[in-house]
C-alpha cells in the first residue's frame, strides 16, 4: 500500500467478466450441462495454460490476425507469447507431442477460456468460455455422427426441444468440386467462399451482385446451385463418394432420432481447417435465428508441426450463446441454490461453543454449514441467509436453539 | 495453414503445464479435496478473469515489482493490463464494487490460475493454481480460527495425519511493538522484517551480522526475544490484549483439537498487506521442511479503493506445493481412476449399430460408455482401453458379445 493516496478503479478489465457466486454458479451448472454428456460418451478432460507460443497460431490463422485480432506479448526472454484465442492449436500440438503414446481414439473435451481484441463498440466480449469436443483416429463418418449427438445430447441438457434447433450440414469436397466447376482461380474462390460466409447477414441483391463481380455471367447459375441443389443433384459436379458419405451421415443421424438435419450448400464455417463434413446447430427461433455453435473434420491439422495426420473432428460451443439459449427457453435454470444447506444465527459471543458444536454435528452429517460470528441481530442475520439463497437458519440464541425455513417462510 | 513448410514446435509456453486428461484427473481432485471442504464451511465460488489492470497490483506492491515480476501489455486502447499474480486485489475491486449488496459474512472461494515472470533457472513455475479462501465482515477471532480449521481439514482431505504439519502463530501488532521498542527507523523496520522473513534460509552467523548491521548492539537482544520468547514474555512490549487475543485463538484451537499449533515471533509472511494475526502451514517431514501455506488477517486492503474497510482473513495454498505434499504421503491419489467406465470394442464396420444400441441402453442407465470406431485388432482395442485405466471392455463381435474385465485380468 505504497500509494494510499491514489484510489483505484473497482472495474474489471474491459470486455471481461466478474463472476460473483450467483453467476459462477450459474456458469458451473451450464459447465456441468456440457460436461456430463461428454463424459457419458467417454471424452476425457485435458487443460492447458491460456499462454501459447504466437507461432502456434500465426501457422495456422497467418500473422496478420494474431497481431490484429488476439493479446500478445513479448516475455523477457524474447519470447512471442499469445493468449490463446481458440482451443484447436493447442490440442493438436499437445496430441502432436505425444503421438501414439496416447491410446485410440483420443476423446477429450475442454472448456477453456479464451482471448480475443474485440473492439468494445461491438458489444462483444474479449474473454470467453468455449466448450471444445474433439476425436481423433476415427477415419470413418461415426466420428461426425457421434459428436453431432454429443451436441444434440448437450441441448437436451439446456432445456432444447427438438424443433428449437436445426443441424444443418455441408462437405467441403462438395463446396471444393462446385467451385472448381465455376471458377479455378484460387482468389476467386477464397472470395467466394468469404461471401457465401456472410450470405445471411446481406441483402439478396448485394450478394448477387458480389457474386457477379466474381464469377460474371455465371454468377446466378451458382447462386441457383447453393440454394436449391438438394444433395442428390449435387452428383452432377461432386465425387459419388463424398455424396454417399454424407447422404449416410444425413440417413443416420435421421435414424437415430435427428430429425432437425438438413443438408446446407451455403454453409462455410469460416476459412478454418475444415477438410470435408461441416456442421452448425441453429437457433429456430425467429427472434433468435443464428448459430449457436459448429464443427467438422479437420484431418491435416497436425501437418504444422511435421506430424503424420491424424483424423480429427471436432466442434466448439460458447458460454454466452447457451446462456442466451438457457435465458429465453429454460430461464429458470439462471437461478442456481446456494451449495450451502444450514446458516446458523448466533445472538452473542458467549454462544459460539453451542453454536461451533452444532455447526461441526451437521458437517459430520454431510451438510454444507455457515455460521454467522457477527453477533448483529438476529434479524439482520437471517435476512443475510435468505439474500445468499441458503434455505434454513438455524438460531442460537440464549433462551434456546430454534429453526426457521426460509423456504415456507417465502412462499 | 499458410505456412505449411515452416514446422511449430509442439512445446508448451517455458514454465506452464500441460495437463494430460490423466493428470488434470489428479489436477480436479486435488481442486476438489480444497473446494470440498471450502463448502462444507460454507463458502462459495467465484471467478474473474485473469486480465486485470495493472493499477489494481501496482497500488498494493508499487510499480517495481509488478514491472519486473509479472506479465504485461498494453492493449489497443493503450490500457496497461496484467496477468494476476494472485487473486487477493482482485477479490478485494470485487467486493469494494459491490458493497454492501454482498450479503455478510462474505465467504468466498476460488481456485485461480496466477502468473508470474519467473527466471526459469529457478526452475519454478509461471502459471499455477491456488486455493483462495476469505472471510469478510467477521472482526473477531473466530475468522482466523475458522480458516485455519479449513486448511486442516484440507490437510487431512490430501491425506495427512495431524503430526505431519505444523500451525505457526504470529501477530503482527506485537511485532510492530517489538520493532518499536528497538528502533522508531521505517527503513531499519522495514530491513528487519525482510531480514526475520529469511532467517530459516541463511545462517545463523549472516543472519547476526546482518541483524547487528541495523541494530548495533541492540542486536543480540532483538536475537534472543524473536527465538526465546513465549507469548507470554511479550508482555514486556507489546499491549495485553494482543497477547490475549493470541492467546485465545492457540487455546481456541487446540481445544478444538489441533494440537500442533505454535506461537512464532519469527514468522513474517513476507510484506504483505497483513495487519494483525499471521499463520503458516509448515511440513513437519525432516526431508520436505518447510513452508507449505500460509495467510493472515488484512483489515485495512479495501483502502486502495477508497471504500470503508471490511474485516477480512484469508489464505492461499498452491497446487503445487499441495501435490508435493501427496506424492511424498499419499502417492496412490495420483492415480485417479478414468470416468468412462465401459469401452465397447468393435470387431467391423457391420456391427456398429449392435454396439451403439449397447451403448445407448448402458449411458441410460447412467453409465459413461466409449465405443472404438476404428476396427482395429480387437486386441488393440482392449489394449487402449487398458491404458486409458477404463476397467470394462464389451466386445462386440461377428460370433457375438462377450466382456472383459480388465481389473481381474490385472490383478
Amino acid at each position: 500500500m505504497n500509494k494510499k493516496d491514489v484510489k483505484v478503479k473497482t472495474d474489471s478489465y474491459k470486455g471481461v467478466r466478474d463472476f460473483y457466486p450467483k453467476e459462477w454458479r450459474f456458469q458451473k451448472w451450464l459447465f456441468w450441462q456440457m460436461a456430463e454428456v461428454c463424459e457419458r460418451f467417454g471424452y476425457e478432460n485435458y487443460a492447458a495454460s491460456p499462454l501459447e507460443y504466437t507461432e502456434l497460431f500465426e501457422a495456422k490463422s497467418g500473422k496478420e490476425i494474431i497481431e490484429n485480432e488476439t493479446y500478445n506479448l513479448v516475455d523477457r526472454g524474447n519470447r512471442n507469447v499469445t493468449l490463446r484465442p481458440e482451443m484447436t492449436p493447442t490440442i493438436a500440438r499437445m496430441i502432436a507431442a505425444k503421438g501414439v503414446e496416447i491410446p485410440r481414439p483420443i476423446r477429450w473435451y475442454s472448456i477453456p477460456n479464451l482471448f480475443r481484441y474485440e473492439r468494445p463498440q461491438k458489444g462483444r466480449l474479449r474473454e470467453h468460455y468455449q466448450l471444445n469436443v474433439d476425436i481423433f483416429g476415427i477415419v470413418g463418418i461415426e466420428a461426425e455422427i457421434e459428436v453431432i449427438e454429443v451436441g444434440v445430447e448437450i441441448m437436451k441438457n439446456l432445456g432444447a426441444e427438438e424443433n428449437d434447433f436445426e443441424i444443418r450440414v455441408n462437405n467441403r469436397k462438395i463446396m471444393n468440386a462446385l467451385f472448381t466447376r465455376f471458377t479455378t482461380d484460387e482468389d476467386a474462390v477464397y472470395e467466394l467462399s468469404k461471401l457465401i460466409d456472410k450470405k445471411k447477414k446481406i441483402s439478396t441483391d448485394n450478394f448477387t451482385t458480389a457474386v457477379e463481380k466474381i464469377l460474371g455471367e455465371k454468377a446466378s447459375e451458382f447462386i441457383s446451385v447453393i440454394e436449391k441443389f438438394s444433395l442428390e443433384n449435387c452428383i452432377t459436379f461432386a465425387n459419388a463418394e463424398d455424396i454417399e458419405k454424407t447422404k449416410k451421415l444425413l440417413n443416420t443421424l435421421r435414424a437415430k432420432g435427428m430429425k432437425n438435419v438438413i443438408f446446407d450448400l451455403t454453409l462455410m464455417r469460416g476459412f478454418d481447417y475444415y477438410t470435408e463434413i461441416v456442421f452448425e446447430f441453429f437457433d429456430t427461433d425467429p427472434k433468435n435465428n443464428r448459430s449457436m455453435f459448429g464443427g467438422g473434420r479437420y484431418d491435416d491439422l497436425l501437418d504444422i508441426f511435421g506430424k503424420e495426420k491424424v483424423p480429427a473432428v471436432g466442434f466448439g460451443m460458447g458460454d454466452v450463446t447457451a446462456k442466451n439459449f438457457v435465458e429465453s427457453r429454460n430461464p429458470k435454470m439462471l437461478e442456481q441454490v446456494s451449495k450451502t444447506d444450514v446458516f446458523i444465527a448466533v445472538e452473542s459471543e458467549g454462544l459460539i461453543e453451542n453454536a461451533d458444536g452444532i455447526a461441526k454435528k451437521m458437517r459430520e452429517d454431510g451438510k454444507n454449514v455457515e455460521v454467522d460470528y457477527s453477533f448483529r441481530k438476529i434479524d439482520r442475520q437471517i435476512h443475510s441467509a435468505e439474500r445468499k439463497g441458503i434455505k434454513k437458519v438455524i438460531v442460537v440464541e440464549q433462551r434456546g436453539v430454534r429453526e426457521v425455513d426460509l423456504v415456507a417462510l417465502n412462499n
